[in-house]
């Protein structure tokens, strides 16, 4: 830290991406991105002609872009933001709706960013205690004076509200903004965006570094009502009005051209999960029921912390939050068939060594 | 706007960047792109291989990008960050190194997005006059109670201060951040990264998106002591810690390989702007000496809204910025020489209409 950085960041606690170890090659089930490609007529559409045209700025509009996004999700375009990744899109929304001396009210085992973006932008966190059952009780976001921000399906646990459980939350804050992080949607949630239309405190925040296998190119999108994606454009353009390179912008519109294919993906990996879990559980794992693309797992007798690291002396990343409730979880990403057959079998391998 | 933006961004006017029609093919001379493509390396190495690996995140760290940079302007590679465009760097800047509450200093006429940034962040814009002659007086930055911001070259005017002139500013506010941004400096500008070893308030911030020929790509890097730097890594991982996608990496790190590709493409757009230079002022035009890769230039007679609408009218774009003092000029990026002698023509013919 140099001595001149402003005092109001002096303890400010960044966000811990997970590792990317290059020692040697790993079975990489830890940051929750697609085990897929993009589609064929994503690597087409990212061409050398289009490489060459490098030197021009992208369009800052991202008219294209958001016109399909607009035409798969049945809204119009300026009910459409995008940017930077998801995480960039949340940095804009706890900023320009709840801001310095805001409140945010989220679920206190989430996605840790939030508690980030809060103490970057002096906004009160205020953390609601999951259920015993670590599901979301939505009566405990009503009336809140503060933005709500609920992840659904919730990360780490994978577990979903109901619509009608957000509607409700929305019913109850008609003058906050409430915003549904549906980044791992695809997997088996429902969205939230038919609730749009009715509702014009909602904004649903989603990506394509998951159901959409381009974690790589960064590119997160918002569905509101017109009024709040033009509060984000308005924080964009005062930010970085070119935020989304070419290359990127030409990508995402080629995957939701290609829909179909990631959304076959989807079925698979949903396939993969149910697998997955269910022998996870015939070895004695508690396993939560996951609609995302990850599973939140324990097993009695063995620490988080201890799995976490037998496997990644194993060849096998996954993610362990030193967390009180779930530091005993881990958290694994749902990868090919080929990889979750050798996860399990060397979890199967780590359990008889550790009853020896 | 929405009822539920924080009040502090009622008033925000955010930045206007260049326009981007579509109505026609215009020659574009209006946002400081480079005229040639990236080098035959970039265009290899943003391979559809590099395209299939989208589905997973980019390194955070961008290790192999800070080395080459590291390298290239003989530094440690904790003295260099990296993110997504260069105005993602003046943001973080901004926020870190004056914030709410403090204070920025920087000419009147300069890069419109500082004000911006000051607007946002709840920082006091103090705007210092140009001097008659529209060159910046170092002495007025001396002893200043807030960070200093300083385009060298400047933009839009091109105009340069010497290193002696920036040391001086820096020598004489040890203890506020000096920022260097030296967006056009490989047009005959000389970086002040050569005083970084002994200033620890410098930050100099450059992007690829000029010299070379990545604007399109969004990629911007600042050097300066590692404090600094590591306080702009916590922003980055504070906000979006992915920032930079994985095929702009690669692309950077093979522009940095083909160093001397880029490095004679600036040659030939120096020699192509006193080509033009010269010209426009046998047609009685008044031109700034840039050391940028635009020009700003006026004519006795007609108005700056008016060469750029009549321009505008005939295929080119330029920028005009309708502000006190600079209304009567036009900002005319250098394309190439073939771009460059349409443009003389058509600015010939314009101005023989308006004599008429």
């Amino acid at each position: 830290m140099s001595r001149f950085l402003n005092n109001a960041f002096i303890s400010l606690d960044a966000y811990t991406p997970g590792e990317q170890p290059r020692d040697k090659a790993y079975i990489k089930l830890n940051t929750n991105e697609s085990p897929y490609p993009p589609s064929p007529e994503t690597v087409k559409a990212v061409s050398s002609s289009e490489v060459c045209d490098l030197n021009l700025y992208p369009d800052p509009t991202c008219k294209e872009l958001k016109q399909a996004l607009a035409d798969r999700y049945n809204l119009n375009e300026n009910q459409v933001f995008v940017s930077n990744g998801s995480d960039d899109i949340l940095n804009f929304a706890f900023l320009a709706f709840a801001g310095k001396g805001g409140k945010a009210y989220f679920p206190d085992i989430s996605y840790g960013f939030y508690e980030v973006f809060c103490e970057l932008h002096g906004v009160t966190a205020n953390k609601i205690p999951l259920k015993q059952d670590f599901s979301i009780c939505a009566d405990d976001y009503f009336n809140k004076d503060g933005m709500v921000v609920i992840a659904n399906p919730n990360a780490p646990t994978g577990l979903c509200l109901s619509l009608e459980e957000i509607e409700s939350i929305l019913d109850n804050n008609p003058d906050q903004v409430v915003v549904i992080d549906e980044a791992y949607v695809d997997f088996g949630g429902l969205s939230a965006v038919a609730l749009i239309e009715n509702h014009e405190n909602l904004l649903v925040v989603q990506t394509f570094s998951k159901s959409r296998s381009m974690a790589g190119a960064r590119l997160g999108f918002a569905l509101g009502n017109k009024e709040l994606i033009a509060d984000l454009e308005k924080i964009k353009y005062s930010t970085n009005p070119y935020s989304i390179n070419r290359l990127t912008l030409i990508a995402g519109v080629s995957a939701i051209k290609s829909d179909s294919y990631y959304m076959e993906n989807c079925t698979k990996i949903i396939k993969t999960r149910d697998f997955v879990t269910k022998e996870l559980r015939s070895e004695g794992f508690y396993v939560l029921p996951s609609s995302a693309n990850f599973i939140f797992a324990k097993k009695d007798g063995i620490e988080g912390k201890r799995l976490y690291e037998a496997l990644k002396e194993k060849g096998v990343l996954v993610r362990h939050f030193n967390k009180e409730r779930i530091s005993d979880f881990i958290r694994i990403t749902i990868g090919t068939d080929a990889e979750m057959k050798s996860f399990l079998q060397i979890i199967k391998e780590i359990c008889e060594e550790e009853v020896k």
